[in-house]
């Protein structure tokens, strides 16, 4: 009959070095090893130039990851501007900075009209007929993999990935380097 | 020998409902019913009271999923506050809103401060020995997992899960309840 | 100036019974209630018929993710048969379980020939122009998102996402409850 | 008034050379260009060595990924072994491809018990007292972030991550390496 233990065994770990250094380093060194190849990236977003998405509507990337298909970004919605109809092939999720943004027609028509300081979830597989600015609006998104764009007769239009959004972001480096 | 168009067949979808019924709806009917079980979220975050999280750290909680273990939050937090060493067990990503926030030190030693519009990605597995607010800073915050607390010596203080940020969540609507 | 302590309070989590009733229950009561509404499922493949999924292709629909977008299938392919081209626009896994399999052409045109117990990562993003199957084959298989038909000039032929493959498993359903 | 068609612009991306260079390579070029920097990974798992997990439990590391903690393995374990009691910090798949397997306290106790060709889903949050082996069994498995191993109080006797794979995975290899 063998031990029922079942937890893995520490001291396997420590010949691992994964805990075993920790009495022979002080704090600081431990960290600075054990953050080596893992590091937290930071963006000044006021110094990046915005870059022209679709008609009234600029971007900034902020990260756009290959392994998972997630994406982040600034979005800046001239009053009038749009997105087109929409389906959501991953989760997205929004923080309102300024302005104003109707959402399924906004709150009049049965759907959401978001203000500054609003957050939203948009689970996937959801279909957003339009998405509309009333205002100059900006906003914080992340979007869980692609948007699939889709005419009135559900006919795929484009599919929006990270590779699309990754190529939009070396734009505004390619931008940045030329004008430094 | 077999044929090896290897596409799944559209016929028989179209027996399932998924596309065959589009011709006989219009579109706002035909949105309506695929998005009745997928309904996208909203919160007007203003509306919200605070919570308070740590000495001089309050939250609101804006979505916590058992499924994948992701939240997102506003955190608001003092002058002089800060965030005990820490490892992540899921990535991060943040917007700061307001404030100044050092993170590992801030930029002086080695760090990183951020300001409002910054944008940081914390990777799955850094450790943060302490996360600084040299001023009162509001932040909008994702992690995509839990955050492992640890002491000096790395042994774990408590893990912050959905769980933990989903009753701190029942709490803040526990008081809206008990106000109306 | 505020406390540092950073960590999240304690007594504020026994407040909301996180962890305050733990003294007064069992462990196999308190299990109960915390798993109350995060149940495992667990499913006996074998008593599951097949579906049609392509010419020669058949599948066993195990999961299907709304949140996540991610399933999980087997697969049982017919000697001759192949997956049309595609791009993976979320990462895949599988694990073979028997026959012979070969991706990007088999290992003797640069690609990939898996055998019984063979492991593989299919990355976001990955293009496989025609994935064959030499004998009967039989592979679990797990992706994390869509997968996107094209043809030989990169248009979209379909979108395959959780939703072809809950309809899919729904089909099974109904199929198993007609013949009981 | 701005335009309303908010599809992102097809000339930009041509620019950006996403899909204006389709017309000058051949398929294979293109396909070789776009996959150059997404490899797919595939393991020959029979010609990896077990190593030693815990008591009477094997394991095969498949991957380890630092950006979501997500881990795949296969596991053997010996007639009367079994995984101590634990929390799931990340969901949890799994395909039984030998033995017998016992969770929860087997179907008897109202858990489940597992039989070759069964799959099974262990959802986030869900606390498992004891996972038994009741014959020698094999199964494949992926979490989708670490396992918090508890006592009988819930307190935490360790967290199993990415990193404690990575490190048994790193292990493998060395004794491959020392082999050849």
């Amino acid at each position: 009959m063998l031990g029922i233990l079942g937890t893995p065994d520490l001291g396997q770990r420590s010949t691992l070095g994964y805990m075993g250094g920790a009495k022979m380093e002080d704090k600081a060194t431990r960290d600075a090893r054990r953050n080596a190849n893992i590091k937290d990236t930071y963006i000044h977003t006021t110094a990046m130039p915005w870059i022209n998405f679709s008609e009234g509507i600029d971007i900034k990337v902020l990260r756009a990851s290959q392994e998972t298909g997630t994406w982040a970004a600034l979005f800046r919605c001239a009053k009038g501007s749009s997105f087109a109809r929409h389906e959501h092939l991953g989760a997205g999720e929004y923080l309102m900075l300024s302005g104003k943004m109707e959402v399924r027609g906004g709150v009049e028509r049965g759907g959401i009209t978001a203000y500054p300081g609003d957050y939203g979830y948009e689970p996937n597989g959801v279909i957003h007929d339009s998405t509309c600015f009333v205002e100059d609006s900006e906003f914080f998104f992340i979007n869980f993999g692609p948007i699939k764009f889709i005419d009135a007769d559900d006919n795929i239009v484009m599919v929006l990935d990270w590779q699309t959004i990754r190529d939009i972001g070396a734009k505004a480096q390619a931008q940045q380097a030329a004008a430094d």
